[in-house]
């Protein structure tokens, strides 16, 4: 028998997930030896992706919404990358690299996974085996933050060369990608972050402009940052962010729906108050998930397209690894509260 | 000399318009025999229109937004019906009927209208010489309101057969034709409206659900009168209506952006707290302004269409017509105030 501490989501926490109580570790075992029934395969976790989503799924279960809730006191769920131990599928080869996806890799050392979740759910990437690139790109860059930011982009932003792209959670899993694509597609970009270096790391990146939104004066700094007004605003965020995008949007801007992490965590959604500009601005304010099939249909070309210009120089990735599975809860929390600085990793184990 | 009674707008009220102060009417005197320049054109002005947008519009002049700001102190301007009394212009006979478009017709009795002016906002329309229309439709269902029901619904809808509708300000210029396109292309069609009398008339006029959203709880009803959810809200009103609606949206519903009615006569504008269903529930919320080029080019089409189905009796059209251009200013501020039923025309003269 094999130790396998597992992460476990216990029951929906009422404002941020408390480390050791909501999501906490546990430990348990696995018998590595044990053979295989038809079709399951035998997973040794490497990297798990800490993504704000999972925020959402931490709720009653009878709420509905995109992404099922999480049910209580179980394994933890997310994207993940492993390496086959121990097959009985044909998909799968002993020493495949695979991904977990569509946040449903599970969050434990081991993984005995039956045969019909692992043909849904897991997918063999083998690339990083030849392109040498980490295996955390996978759920990071090349994986599903970075194919939220090339689709919500692309399909919800309409960029047109010349034109002012605003982006917030910059330096994140999804914005620092966001800003990259938008200069490659010749936009002006600008962008928001809660600390100095990650602003002093958005203008490494060639972003036209930066801010720290906590200790700048927003509408002041967009006014500055933004002289010719907004025609894109890749939301992150939500809340007073997208109330002052709203203010400095162009008419016929785009409003893209990715993420509002700073409602996340609160019962006391903020009222946004300037809706009227949607109107008079004719603006459009487009929400999606990139999990959705016909956004998932981009994934094969965008993994292609994003690799070559990793391997180019031409797009940067930061990521926060941090080693050990015990502090998956509180990289957990760390997303919510802006530790992390570029993609949040947990570094299971080494190949 | 002749009497020329003109619709005064002197200054920005703070809330809703104050008759007879920041509007109000005012006598002049016109010579009706002097001769015309080159170009111009002398109108006796017939029917005028009350549209909601012409609030926007009294504001202080160095707040841009799509539609210019009235001067202080001038004649108001709106949609209007008026007949040529004398013309020096190839494009206008003596005896036409023309329209004063995209709210730039005057406000009062006669007007002397120079000619590019008149080559810019004042168009031909002697339809209802033949077909036997009263006047005001053509600032009415046929006019700017019916055109931005058509385009909205249509464009900015993608309506579905077997969707779910809803509307709001349901029985009035807009939102009246609004629901009943939505019957013509099957949809199951939902509205409010702030009257049992208006809420009466919905329902004669085919809607599947209709209510009063000043006695009613807007979430019950719409829980009772959408059972499927909604596909498509046709969003006139702004504010708490528009939080409801976005309760009760489907995924991937469309938000059209018409008008925020509450809104207009506060600067106390209401936060919406529940965008982030725009995101997990993928909504599209679409502002447009019917004036823009691109949707005033549906014009012709829509007239064309629209007359037909008002002639076959498919579609039916509700008016509040009070006589006499002096009840203008109480007209204006009858429309926020509710107390219009169905379009609101003032009638200045007969033929
Ligand atoms: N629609 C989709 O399919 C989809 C897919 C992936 C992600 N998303 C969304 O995209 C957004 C970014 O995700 P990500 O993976 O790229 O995360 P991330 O940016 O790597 O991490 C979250 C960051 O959000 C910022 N943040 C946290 N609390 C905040 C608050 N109260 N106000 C403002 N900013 C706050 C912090 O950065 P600062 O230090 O800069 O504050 C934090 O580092 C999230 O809203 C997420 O839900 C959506
Ligand atoms: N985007 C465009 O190009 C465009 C073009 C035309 C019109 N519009 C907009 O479309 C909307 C409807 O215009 P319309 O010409 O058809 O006007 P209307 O519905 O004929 O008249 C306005 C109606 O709005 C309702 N209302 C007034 N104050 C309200 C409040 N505080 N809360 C909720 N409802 C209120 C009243 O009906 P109840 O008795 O039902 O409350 C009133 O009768 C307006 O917002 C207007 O600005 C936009």
């Amino acid at each position: 028998m094999s130790l396998n501490t597992q992460v476990i989501y216990t029951k929906p926490p009422t404002g941020f997930p408390v480390v050791g109580e909501t999501v906490k570790t546990s430990k348990s075992t696995i018998d590595l030896d044990a053979p295989l029934q038809k079709g399951d395969i035998l997973l040794k976790n490497l990297v798990l992706s800490i993504d704000p989503y999972i925020r959402g799924c931490m709720r009653d279960p009878a709420i509905a919404s995109y992404a099922p809730a999480f049910e209580y006191n179980s394994v933890l769920a997310g994207d993940t990358v492993a390496v086959v131990l121990k097959s009985d599928n044909p998909k799968f080869n002993q020493g495949d690299l695979v991904c977990g996806r569509t946040g449903l890799g599970y969050f434990e050392e081991y993984s005995h996974v039956k045969g019909t979740y692992a043909d849904s759910n897991y997918v063999v990437r083998n690339d990083s085996k030849t392109n040498g690139l980490p295996l955390s790109y996978y759920v990071g860059i090349l994986g599903m933050p970075g194919l939220t930011a090339y689709v919500g982009l692309n399909k919800y932003g309409r960029p047109q060369k010349g034109e002012t792209l605003f982006v917030s959670a910059a330096s994140g899993a999804v914005g620092q990608i966001v800003g990259q694509i938008g200069k490659t597609l010749g936009l002006y970009v600008v962008g928001s972050a809660g600390s100095d270096d990650k602003v002093e790391y958005l203008k490494e990146l060639g972003f036209d402009g930066a801010f720290n939104y906590k200790t700048e004066n927003i509408d002041s700094k967009l006014t500055e940052l933004c002289p010719n007004g907004i025609d894109i605003y890749f939301d992150n965020v939500g809340g007073t962010m997208l109330e002052h995008a709203l203010d400095h949007a162009n008419n016929f801007g785009r409003i893209i729906g990715c993420g509002m992490i700073s409602q996340y965590n609160t019962q006391d959604q903020y009222g946004i108050r300037n809706l009227i500009y949607v109107v008079s601005k004719r603006l459009s304010f487009d929400g999606f998930v990139v999990l959705d099939k016909e956004n998932m249909a981009y994934e094969e070309e965008f993994i292609k397209t994003c690799t070559q210009w990793v391997l180019e120089g031409k797009v940067k990735y930061r990521e926060t690894i941090v080693d050990g599975i015990e502090n998956t809860p509180q990289a957990v929390l760390d997303v919510f509260k802006g530790r992390n600085f570029g993609k949040q990793i947990v570094n299971v184990a080494n190949l």
